[in-house]
Parts: structure tokens; sequence; C-alpha cells
């Protein structure tokens, strides 16, 4: 195996040209195999094979620098690196990260995660090298969605001014994790497919294959061919208008055609955009066919090329459901996503109300401000939306969501751990950074009934309202629990004569019910209540518990800062209380990746440590 | 006077051509002589006034819509809808908001405050209307500036798809807030000068002038125009390459071509863009020369064009002398701002160190990606940002920067009541959302000394840090006490005998200082200590101070939800704290606009009222 040889950074450098033909095989297969069982991102990872070998070829590592974009195309770059061996445990807990990490290699240059963040995080790289006299190399790899960022536009904005070489390479397989949308995309397809382009992708590979080059002067004539024929150049020409050089579109998956054009690239004496073409999915054909569904994938068959077991019902597919039944009653649900049709469920809404729904790229700020004008003239926009995401609209839903106490319904995906994704998108900051919105009321729903409950609810209050809900499969108990939502009501579950208290919210009844349990059989009796409304909060309910329990234990998925424990702390303190409380909470750091199971129980979360933590302080010879 | 005919929305469209020639200049006088009182913006308003005179001839308010970004060039636009008398209110408590308002007036139609958000409402309002198959005219009208924002271009993205009327109004001065950057600015400065464009401007004139026109035929022929020298006109296909046609320039100063242009705009089937050029201040010397000293001005005098009274230093011009002290002596420190050079006192720092210094137009998420960019490769980035600006950056700031937990300084400027421009500017979250960040060290100065140690404090600390300082005049008193900075470590001012303790952040010391002198009046004797630091709290000073106290007052500019005081109330409950916690903070509400005095007075945050509520509980027979 050739891929044998690949040990630690640069080592792709000694491959001969036969080692290097076979090599994007084995990677892909050993790909394909690994991830077959973990798991994980597998179709934009077979897309950038070529491209990576290609950075790493012309790159000196790690004092060269590579930023990609969101990171999870990554995979290639960890093998190239030393880190092949990672790849058994990939995105578990304690294992290796599907994200770029500057923690785990020194040429992991920023951490990703998150969309369009490559260019402004190049630039600054790019700067300091200036202000440092350095001369490394500085490269962003960011895909044609990532273009639909703001923040990547805020960043193409700046490029020019540099004046010094910093590279764009735009990994463009015309989509991002949906299929793509807007005017960039149009513009994109046009660069694809023109005649002129055609006919210069033709010079620039007729020009690029005589090598070894005079890097500048084939620069040069590219930069002369270019200018003579501007006027029918229309693609191309919006990155050439922001001051930035634009090459291609050249084949992602021709290693020597981009070498060649990365070689010139890294020469030329200001900003450059390389323009790649990849295809998703690459050499796998159901990823080729299905690369939403390969985008990140459980372990599959590799044979079938379908999932190795079936997952039980998740709350995005009761969104869905929900929301094709509310377009169905109301002609004034719209439905808003920002790239997230098939991972948010709104795919069914889309396809049976294709024109009240709309998927605006990855522009969260804009979805939300445009979610704020469909309010203000009547229209009910429900923004689904990972609650990770959602901070990047964080202003906009205090400016022009809620000072104008507007009806928009956030229906905040993905809320609480996700797994094995890690620390760019666990959603455990929402129920403070929403909370702390004036008029924004705060929701999550213990089971499946109750999301439906809550959307329906959400549709007919008349103001800014968030029901977050977590990533995976429904909790599918307590049926039976289903009064009617009322604004800022809890429900009491389990009120019998214990004097410890569970005040849980969304995700975490499930484990209450748990730890309710375990503690039964000790003897030690807890009621349990819903939250259900983190804001408003039930104070009246609470100025009942008061008085019924020694205990109070409230539970949130979510960090303890400014969250739901905090609040209810605030009320019982107001109220006078007399007895214990105990918040079960997310502390105050980052979490890493790994099987939520896992990710609670390292937190002292999951139900067996909250008995635990309970049983402690009941056994402190206190009356309980 | 022409003027007092204007009592109501379209009273304008009853005016002769001989009043409308007349009209701009009383306007101009009118807003000269209320501004040189009251104070406001001024320059915008007086670069827009024939604009919006033609907004208000072409449009039938409140049917149609027009949204105006940033909305703090609006006054021409609430005198034309029948609100001149409000000038001699602006901006006070209880009197007119210098923004729109659609409690004000069903003739604005869209709240605005911060930047970039006009484009994405509209297409809202717009999307919308067709969806309720209504047809009034959609206008969102944008500053140049404003363009450079993220939220902007996610929206530039998406207009195409509308395939409708939708009008873009580019008020072009060149300039937002500060000399506006980027290589957009640099395009728009070509559309500006170009000999075609030139060209086609008197083509389009000509067209125009034939009056009364049959629309679709002259946009046809200009649409021909432009087709046919399209290889010439570089200048405007940036937008006409997002799918939107582009017309201009126009001079924003001639209200027949406005009125012309507009007209043949809002009838074309489709998304239009009018490029329209004005002057900011135009009309009024001073405003015309200093603009920036007249975007939002104090009372000043009229014949001189100089602010009525000098005042005192702020905070902002003691963070412009440190910050020009800490760039000479480390040559890695790097200022960066979000198009407000001048209002953050950056100025200085740029004239010196040009080279360290970055302007990235009106683009906080891009400022706070660039820094993380610039930190991880060793440069130290200090981002000095209005408190409600920096919500923009909300997700960056966790997802680059605290994550990878990177020597980042944010000095967050304009925090806690801001006063005049009202509810979108208020800083009063900042606490709140920096404080659930892991990571980030969040801390505000008391007065102007300590604002300067705590920024050299920022600059040694090797992680993101956040100092918070207010707007306006600096607090002056307590020299003496100046303890050196340490992390996380609170300073006792007045340590006596009081069994009160008023435990206060920032501006808020300066409120404290006051409270503790009314009750020292009244027998009651109060100690006082500046926490300093909101993140990490001194918990060990708190171990001390609960066995001490037996009420402890915290007291924040910033609302309740996750701040200062609640993160003070946990600790203490944690360490069982048996005494009364009273918590001074920003109720869960918007703030609207007025004096800071008169905000702080209605919420009961005032050292009168802060002093009657501890007198309430030190009376309720308790010991103190």
């Amino acid at each position: 195996m050739v891929l044998d040889k690949i040990k630690k950074p640069n080592d792709i450098k000694k491959l001969s040209q036969e080692e290097l033909d076979v090599l994007p095989d084995e990677i892909r297969q050993f790909l394909i195999d690994k991830l077959s069982i973990t798991g994980g991102h597998l179709a934009s990872n077979l897309g950038c094979v070529e491209l990576t070998m290609a950075l790493h070829l012309i790159c000196n590592l790690p004092d060269d620098k590579i930023i990609w974009d969101v990171g999870h195309q990554t995979y290639t770059h960890k093998i190239l690196t030393g880190r092949k061996e990672g790849f058994d445990s990939l995105r578990t807990f304690g294992g290796m990260s599907g994200f770029p990490k500057r923690e785990d290699s020194p040429c992991d240059a920023f951490n990703t995660g998150h969309s369009s963040t490559s260019i402004a995080a190049g630039l600054g790289i790019a700067w300091a090298r200036e202000m440092q006299h350095k001369n490394n190399k500085v490269i962003s790899v960011i895909g044609d969605g990532a273009l639909t960022g703001g923040l990547a536009w805020e960043a193409l904005n700046s490029v020019a001014a540099l004046k010094k070489n910093f590279v764009i390479v735009l990994n463009d397989n015309n989509m991002s994790i949906s299929e793509n949308v807007g005017a960039l995309s149009k513009q994109l397809s046009k660069m694809r497919t023109s005649e002129n382009y055609r006919e210069l992708k033709g010079e620039i590979q007729t020009s690029l294959e005589k090598i070894p080059v005079y890097g500048d002067r084939i620069v040069a004539k590219i930069r002369n061919t270019k200018n003579g024929i501007k006027q029918l150049m229309v693609p191309g020409m919006i990155f050439e208008e922001m001051g930035i050089m634009y090459l291609g579109p050249v084949d992602g998956h021709n290693l020597n055609a981009l070498v060649s054009v990365l070689h010139q690239a890294v020469q030329y004496d200001g900003p450059v955009l390389v323009h790649v073409l990849t295809k998703k999915g690459k050499g796998f054909l159901p990823a080729e066919r299905h690369p939403s569904r390969f985008h990140g994938t459980a372990p599959f068959d590799k044979e079938k090329g379908l999932p190795l077991k079936k997952s039980g019902p998740t709350y995005t597919d009761i969104f869905s459901t929900v929301m094709r039944k509310m377009g169905d009653r109301d002609d004034k649900v719209v439905a808003i996503t920002a790239a997230m049709a098939d991972g948010t469920g709104l795919k069914r809404f889309r396809n049976m109300f294709p024109n009240r729904f709309f998927d605006v790229g990855i522009a969260e700020e804009y979805a939300v401000t445009f979610a704020a004008g469909l309010a203000v003239s009547g229209m009910k926009p429900v923004f689904a939306v990972y609650s990770s995401f959602l901070q990047r609209a964080f202003d906009q839903m205090i400016h022009d969501v809620c000072i104008q106490n507007l009806h928009v319904v956030f229906a905040v995906d993905r809320a609480g751990l996700v797994g094995a994704d890690g620390d760019t998108h666990q959603g455990i900051f929402d129920l403070s950074y929403l909370s702390l919105m004036p008029n924004m009321v705060v929701c999550a729903p213990k089971n499946k009934w109750e999301l439906s409950d809550m959307m329906k609810f959400a549709l007919k209050y008349d103001g800014p309202i968030a029901i977050r809900y977590p990533r995976g499969a429904v909790y599918a108990e307590l049926e039976d629990h289903r009064q009617a939502i009322e604004l800022g009501k809890a429900e009491e579950i389990y009120r019998e004569s214990g004097r410890v208290l569970l005040f849980a919210v969304g995700s975490m009844v499930k484990v209450a019910v748990e730890v309710r349990e375990i503690l039964a059989k000790e003897g030690i009796d807890v009621d349990l209540t819903n939250a259900r409304f983190v804001k408003p909060l039930d104070v009246d309910y609470l100025e009942d518990a008061k008085e019924r329990y020694d205990l109070i234990v409230t539970m949130e998925e979510n960090v303890l800062s400014g969250g739901f424990g905090q609040h209810v702390n605030d009320v019982l303190r107001n109220k006078d209380y007399a007895g214990e409380i105990l918040n079960i909470a997310i502390p105050d750091r980052f979490v890493e990746h790994g099987a939520v199971e896992a990710l609670l129980e390292s937190m002292e979360m999951d139900a067996p440590s909250v008995a635990k933590r309970i049983r402690n302080l009941v056994g402190k010879d206190r009356e309980f």
C-alpha cells in the first residue's frame, strides 16, 4: 500500500508519480472502509482527495497554513499529516475529532466547524505574516455553499487590500449540504459552463502543461489573455471586481492540473482565487448519487450503500410532519432554512408548498431579518435551524424580531449535546442567549407529542417564540402526559409525596424519569415536573413548589450561565425558598465530541450521576 | 412656509413645482434650526432631503413600504409624514425617536437602527406581498457603507429569486460613518466616475426627460442600451451579476431626475437598484466639510458650526490614549474597527500605526474572525466596537475566538445605556452574552484610571478578554483606589462597619458612591466593593463577604438575565449565604431613548431610587 508510506506531514512529497497515481484510490477505499464502520462525513471527503493531495504537494507544513472552511472535509488532510490511526476512533469520546484542531496537530492552522470563516481567518494569518516579515503560504479552502454566508462576503471585500499573495481555493461541487441557492450559485454555474470559459480553461491548461514553468510569465499570460477577452468574460468577474485574480475552473480530480494551477497561484504577488470543480462522493457510487445522504452518515453497508440500521423517528421527523400539517391548514405559514432543507426536515414542506418555502443559503442572519420582514406583513414564518448555527443571528433576533415583538417561530433543532460533531456544534447556549432577549418566549418539549403540541402553540402565539429540541431519536414515553400547552405553564408529571422535586426541561425530562426510577428503588421519593417554558418561567408553580419541597433539582442540557437553572434559582430566592437547590447543567467549558451518553456521563449529567448527586445531598442529615 | 402645508402623509403630492423647488431649503433650514438645539443625526439627513421627497412623491403611504437602512436618516421622512412637531423633543425621554418606529407611524414600515438590514427586511415584505397577491411598492434605502455588511450581501444573493418589482435605492455618499473601505467601495467609486457611465447617465436622463413616459418602453430602451455596451460596463455589473437591474448613477440632489428614475424603477418587472449620489451635510457648510463631526452631533452653534459646549474627556478618549501608548510599546498590538475609527477613538492609533490598523467596514463578524486569525499567528488584536454592534459577532466570538482560547481583546464601548439612540443601541446585554462563553474574561472599569489599567492587563492576559465601558464622560473620582488589576479579583473601596454591601460593576460604581452618601446621611452604613470582573467572579471575596453582610446589593448596567447579579446570586447560594440579596439591573424589556439619567430613574436604578430600595429592605425590621 502506498498509503503505508504516509507516516507524517510532507511524506507525500517523497512519492513517485506512479505512487501518486494510485494514492487517491487507496485513500478513498480507506475512507469508505473506515467510515462504513464509524460513520462520519463521507461525500465531501471523497470529493476533495486530489485537491488535498495537491495542497500538500505544494505546501511545506506546518509552516504554510491551510485553513479549511467548515472543516468536515479534512479527512485526507488528517491522513496526509500522519493521523491515519485516528480513524478507528473517529468522532468518538476521547477519539479523533472530525474537524481540524490546532491542539491535535501543528498542521491544523485554524479550528473550524461553522461555515464561511476561512477567508476571514486566512486574511488574519496572512496579514500577521506580512507584519512579521515572513513568507509562508496562506491558503483558505472554501466551498461554494460557504460563499453564500455574509462573513465570507465581508472577507472578500477586504481581500484586495492585502496586495500580497493569499490563495482562496474555491472547492466548487455545485452544492453545499443541500442544493445551492441564490445569485452567486447562478454565477458559478455560468463560470462552469460558459463557452468562453471552456476556451479559457483550454488556454490555461495548455499553458500549464509546459512544466517546468516560469511562473510569473505564465501568470502574466493568463492575465493578458483574460484582459484581452474581458468583455466576454462575465463569469469570474465577480471575483475580479473584488480585486482578486480568478484562475480556473480546473478539474478537481486531475492531480497534475491542480498542482500546476496552485503552483502558479502561490507565486502571484496578490490575492488569487482558484476555482476547482469537484464531485461530492467521487468514487463511491451511492455517495455520488445521494451526496446529501452521505454528507454526514451513520455506519453503512459498503456494498449496498445503505445505513446499517434504520434509526427510529427523530424530533426532526416530528417537526417535519407538523410543518406539513400546519402548512396545509394555514396558508400564512412560511418555512425558512439556511441550506438545511434536509437536515431540518423541511424537504416535505418544500415539496408540498414550494411557494412558501425559502432556502436562503448558509445565511442565518438573512434568514432571521427576512423572517421579520415576512412577519410585519402578516405571514407566519418558521425558521428551522440548528442551535449552534442560530448563534450567527443573535443580533438579528434581538434587533429585527424581538424589539418589534414579531411573530417569528424559531424551530431550534440540534439543541443540547449533538455528539460526534463536537464543540463547534453543541447546542448548549441557546437557552441562555434566547432567554436574555426581551419578548422572546423559550420552550422545549419533553417528548415527541409535546414537540407537536408546542409547534401548534407557537403558530398561534403572536410574538417571537423559540422551541428547542435535540438531535436524534425522539422520547416516546409519557404519552399520557399531554396537558394543553399554556404560555409559561409547567406540567406536573409525578406529584406524589416526595420532598425532592426534579424540575427538568426538554431532553432532561427523560433523564429525570430515569433518575426517579433509580431513587425510587432506594426508597427516596422524588416528584417530577416538566418545566416546558424556560421563559416565561412558571412562577405560580414555583410558589407552590417552594412549600412542598426541601430539594429542587433543575435539569437542563444547556450551560448554567444565564440558563434555566439560574432563572429558577432567582425566582425561588425572591420567594424566600428555604430548601436546597441543585442545578444540573453543562459546566462552563466547551464540550468535545463523543456519544451524547458518554458526554452526559463525563459531566455527571446522566441519570446514575444525577441520582448519586441527589443521594449525597439527601444523605447529608438534612430533613427530606 | 411651504413646510406648513405638510401636515400628514402624502401632503407633499399636493405641492406645485414651485413649492417643491423651495421645500428642500426649508427642510434643511428646519433641521439645522432644530438640531442645533436638540442635537441628533444631521449630516446624513441633510444629504437625503431630495431623495426622501422623491420617494414620497412616487409612493402612496402607508400602503407602499419604504425600509430605511440604519434609520438615522429618516428626519425628512418624519417631517413629510406629519411629525414635524416631534423635533422639539427629538431623542429625549418620552419624546420622538430618531429612528423609524412602527409604533410611531404606519408609514414606518420596519424598525431599524443597526446597519445592513433593509434589503433582507424588504425582501420579506416583498415576498409577503406576492404571497398575498397585493401590488404595493417595496423600496429599501441603503447606504454605501451598509452594503459592506455581510447581511446585506446575503440578501443581495437572494434578491434575484423574487422576479418581481423590488427597488433598492443605493444612497451613495461615498462614506458611511467613517470613510468607506474595501473592494466594493472601489467599485462604487468606479461607477461614480467612469466615462462610460457618464455617457450612459446622459442617455438615461435624456430618455427620462420625455415625461409623461411610457415606462416600459423607456426601461426597455435603458436595458437595450446597457446590453449594447455591456462589454464596456464594468461598473454596475456587480449588481447585474446578482440578477438586479442597475440604474444610475443619478444626482441625488436633483428632485426631478430622482422622481423620473424612481418612477421607472418601480415599474420594472423585477428587482432594480437605483444608484443615487448624495452629499453628506448638503446645504450646511460645516457639515459638508466635517461630515463625521456632524454624523451624530450635540447641540451646536449654527453660525460657527461648533458644539455649544465642549464635553469633558470620555472613556473613548482614555481608550484612545492607551491604545496609542500600547501600540508604541508593543509592535504586536493591532487595532481593528468596523467602520468606527472615529467613534471608537482609534483614529490616533491609525495615524501613528497605519500598518497595524484595520477598518474592515461595517463587518463585525469579519472583524472578530480576522482578529482570531491574527491571534493564532501571535499578534495581539484589539477590536474596539460598540456593545450593541458586537452582538453581530456573537457566534464568531464563541466559535473562532473562545473555542481556541485566543488572545483577542474586545474593547466594548457604549456598554450600558447609551441614551438618545434608544432601544437598538443600548448596550445592555453584553455582560450576559459574554459571560456565557467559556474561556471569556469579562471586566469593566469603575473610572478612567481603571480603564487604562484594565487595557494594560488585557494586553498581558493570554486569552479572550472583554472590557466594557460606557458612552460619554469619564468618572474621575476614586483616583486613590488604584490597586493593581488581578484576574478575577474585586477591589474593596469602602470596607468599614457596614452590614450592607454595594457590590457594583463598571459604571454602577459611580452610582454606588452616591447611594452610599445618601444612606450615610440617614445613618445607614454601607460598604462598597468594585467587582471589576464579572467573569471570573471573585469567589474568595464573596466567601468573606457572606459573613460580614446581611444585605448584598449587586449593581450593573445590564439585564438581569445571565448578567452579573445572577452569577453573584449563584455563588452566594452555593456558599449558603444567609442574608438578603438585592439585584439592581435592567429589567427584562427594551429600553427606549432618553438621557441616561432619565432612563436610570425610570428603572429605579439611579442613586436616590437604589437608596430608597435599600432603605425599604433595611427598614423591614431585619437586623442590619
